[in-house]
């Protein structure tokens, strides 16, 4: 048999960074990862350091049971990890042998074996519908089975907080018998989410003090508290810690693996990750949530991209003095970047600092810097945004800086005029189309498109006039697309706000529009955001 | 004066639930509120049950002033809570009493003052660039000139657990000069949200055993923490806990008020809330996340819709014998729902509910129930939603009851088909012209408008065609309006939702409209509007 131990990471086997991702985040609503998806996210896992990758559940779920085999012909190769195969025990009144489930997982051919294992008695009952002793009994034997065909096994005692409190002995009973067939771990889950880390700390305290036992720890959010809870149990003694790539998971999810590695490593300086490792965080996180077809999360701890994001009103100014007070670690630690966000409040400072980002002195150019300042102020009382509209700003800023002279960041192209008709026929058919005149390369192009809405086929039609003359038009996508409504502009009806999200395959960037016609605010954003692709095109350096 | 504490909770002034979402929420990168929002969610949390609302910072921000005048001048009456005015202390080498910022706080007339104080000699030798000595002068000095202008004063000690780690001594001595000005409670704030539960438990024990004052507990998330982190201060004996709706904040955000509510209530058992007011949870927290137009977090603790959702898979069964075995709480304390397992019924029975507050026996119509539940069920799917579209919903349901039968419920028009066209001409102006065609009344009437975008033009033409015919008309004016794009139902491009809140003068109601195409999304939500004006004119008594 292979490894069955981390490789190349400073604590070795003496603490197990545990991620379960493919299975119990897999229970996440909305996930359906294939198979090529499992290997792919077992490969960002492994590059960033993990000990173990938990890849699913053989012999219960076909694509799991695949996953194991292309696996093993070799397509997954690990430098770190050493892949696990979970499973169930053998069921009551059965043979651990003869159990084609427990078969299943000898053949998934994972060095390391994990077991679900009931330990509160209401669910062994009730759920399982047998008694205490039967079920220490399946435990055992399966355990037993599994290492004597040479396989290292840990046992997740489910609902286990739940369960101590409710009758502590039936709880330490199935530890006990985890133990005795020769399982390595005992992992205490708290399975329904309910847990607070003091007592949670405590009760894993406790059980390691009467077991002796080595103990991990397996948190879901349901209080918002899986990751407090897995640090404090590694705190209480539990060397074992289970979480999920950006706490995908059933119901709230479970404990963040991003942010739980960012608490071991920054604040108990516990060496979990490989050289190197740490300032993959931010990274892997984000190409984990591709895989998986959600967005990321732009709050979420040490890897979102608004997790070093200060508006800085009164304090912009003390920021740039002294970043390190106003951060609880340096963003370069775990591969992310500190932004400063452009609000009402906004100043000089601020600006400059905003400048600063995008590789512009406007220290060095007074002027443009306070006529700058002036426009986003006149802008965003207008109801502009540039907080999270950085690809605008930028241009706004370069603009300025450049006093409109500089081929780099000319627009792309003029507009004449479009127009856009939207039809709801008699048959209840809704239609759009929409023209554009545009003036590109000194030549004067008409285009018409459809869509299904009116900014769609303007966006289609303005793509159908310069695809001739911009061969990088097609690998600009819109990523995302968001409209608010700004009510209480004083002096003017409702204006609408549009952020476009783009992204090239390589980059994302925001843009923003305004205008009291929804149909000309997006215009406006999607301007922006071919303007600063051609901008990046011509000045490739500039970051 | 008035009230100074919380009215109608149990514990009264003896524990603070203290809400920050209007100043600190504010920070959450996206979030711009408008003085009307700012009300909207006061009165929310009020209905809640929170005891203090800290509604912004008056005389640094325009709109937080002009929230606090029009709350003074009778537009916010609470019933439950304080409102707290939120500033600074008097800067350095000036009187607290000549001090612009601090005069603002009383001009703002809130019964409470909250004052931000730099409790880290780092920060007040490098930021604010003072000394210990005058620092804590300019707190004590503040508190005192606004104790003796009749306010309750709460002192936040900024960055006080990295300052106490750094120099306990300067620390402290902040909090002595705030309760020697006469502050009430003051509140330790882990500013840059790099703290851990088990550590600060013991932080705020050994403040309190040494200092003997009453403390409070603010908490950002950078950890992934703020929630157990608040948790943990309650514990140790802080009796004040700063939070905000769904965690808004800068950078990772701060302490969810609804995650520590249902932490406080049912792991904690602390009353903090008045009768009734923890099944408000889930529905406040969707309600604010609508006015801050962010999308909810399905994943949230207690209130995110997927919070008690299962993948049933294996367990399927068992949790319909037992749901009690397999969620932390019963989600209907909470005011959310266990989904996936038996929505079947779940939807029948909240439908039914919902049917009883319109006035409609839907339980004496079992046939028109269980199709009204596949009717929502159907929408819902597309991306309707009728949590925060009463209206809509009415419609749909007397519809189903009466089967389209009922005259009261008959739409006032029907569509032929509507035109709009938009121009953005070469001078740079752009116009809106919508034309629709449609029956009311027998007659077929076409007609013409312009508007400022194309949903204004179109509202204006079908008034111009309707105008004849519907006397109430003119009275039925558009309130708010919201829009959402969806992204995520796959299979199918964006799909865009519209609200509309409508008003006559005497009552608000909220329709809904879902489309591919914003405009037609829009011309849904208008329809719906108009005919529940129409019906509840021919049936006035419903309600």
């Amino acid at each position: 048999m292979t490894r069955n131990s981390p490789a190349g990471t400073p604590l070795g086997d003496s603490f197990h960074v545990y991620d379960t991702t493919l299975r119990d985040g897999a229970q996440r609503e909305g996930i359906s990862y294939s198979v090529g998806d499992k290997l792919a996210v077992a490969r960002l896992l492994d590059g960033l350091g993990v000990g173990f990758i938990e890849g699913g559940w053989p012999g219960a779920l076909p694509k799991d049971t695949e996953f194991f085999a292309r696996a093993a012909a070799g397509e997954l190769e690990l430098r770190h990890a050493v892949l696990v195969a979970f499973g169930a025990t053998r069921r009551a009144g059965t043979k651990a042998s003869e159990d084609p489930q427990v078969r299943a997982l000898l053949d998934a051919q994972a060095p390391v074996v994990t077991l679900v294992a009931k330990s509160d008695r209401r669910h062994i009952e009730r759920a399982l519908r047998t008694d205490v002793a039967e079920n220490c009994a399946m435990v055992r034997d399966t355990v037993e089975f599994l290492v004597g065909e040479g396989r290292r096994v840990f046992v997740d005692a489910e609902h286990f907080f739940d369960g101590y409190a409710y009758d502590p002995d039936t709880a330490l009973r199935v530890l006990q018998s985890a133990v005795d067939g020769g399982a390595d771990v005992v992992v205490l889950c708290d399975t329904n989410g309910g847990q607070l880390p003091l007592p949670l700390a405590e009760t894993v305290a406790e059980v390691i003090g009467r077991t002796g036992f080595r103990v991990g720890i397996h948190c879901q959010d349901d209080t918002a508290c899986a990751v407090a809870n897995t640090i404090a149990a590694v705190q209480a003694g539990a060397s074992h810690a289970q979480c999920t790539a950006n706490g995908y998971g059933e119901r709230t999810g479970n404990a963040d693996l991003f942010a739980v590695l960012g608490n071991l490593v920054t604040k108990l300086g516990m060496p979990v990750l490989p050289e190197g490792g740490l300032a993959e965080l931010t990274r892997v996180s984000h190409a984990l949530a591709e895989i998986a077809n959600l967005a990321p999360d732009t709050h979420q701890a040490y890897v979102g991209t608004s997790a070093f994001a200060h508006k800085a009103g009164l304090h912009a100014s003390a920021i740039k003095v002294d970043p390190e007070l106003y951060n609880h670690i340096d963003p370069a630690a775990v591969g992310n970047d500190m932004r400063v966000l452009v609000t009402e409040m906004a100043g000089r400072a601020s600006l400059e600092l905003k400048g600063r980002e995008f590789g512009l002195d406007l220290a060095g150019h007074p002027e443009a810097l306070g006529s700058a300042v002036r426009k986003v102020k006149e802008l965003e009382a207008r109801g502009w945004s540039f907080e999270s509209a950085d690809a605008s700003l930028e241009l706004l800023l370069r603009r300025e800086m450049h006093d409109g002279e500089s081929e780099v960041d000319a627009p792309p192209f003029v507009l004449e005029s479009y127009r856009v008709v939207l039809d709801h026929r008699p048959d209840g058919v809704v239609v759009s189309e929409a023209t554009v005149k545009v003036h590109v390369d000194g030549e004067r192009v008409i285009a018409t498109a459809e869509g299904n809405g009116p900014v769609h086929a303007l966006d289609a039609a303005l793509r159908k006039a310069l695809r001739p003359h911009l061969s990088w038009l097609d690998s600009v996508e819109l990523a995302d697309y968001k409209v608010r409504i700004l009510t209480d502009h004083p002096g003017t009806d409702a204006v609408t706000r549009v952020l476009v999200e783009s992204t090239d395959g390589e980059r994302e960037w925001t843009t923003v529009g305004v205008h009291g016609n929804i149909v000309e605010a997006s215009w406006l954003a999607l301007c922006d955001a071919l303007a600063h692709k051609a901008m990046r095109l011509r000045e490739p350096a500039s970051h």
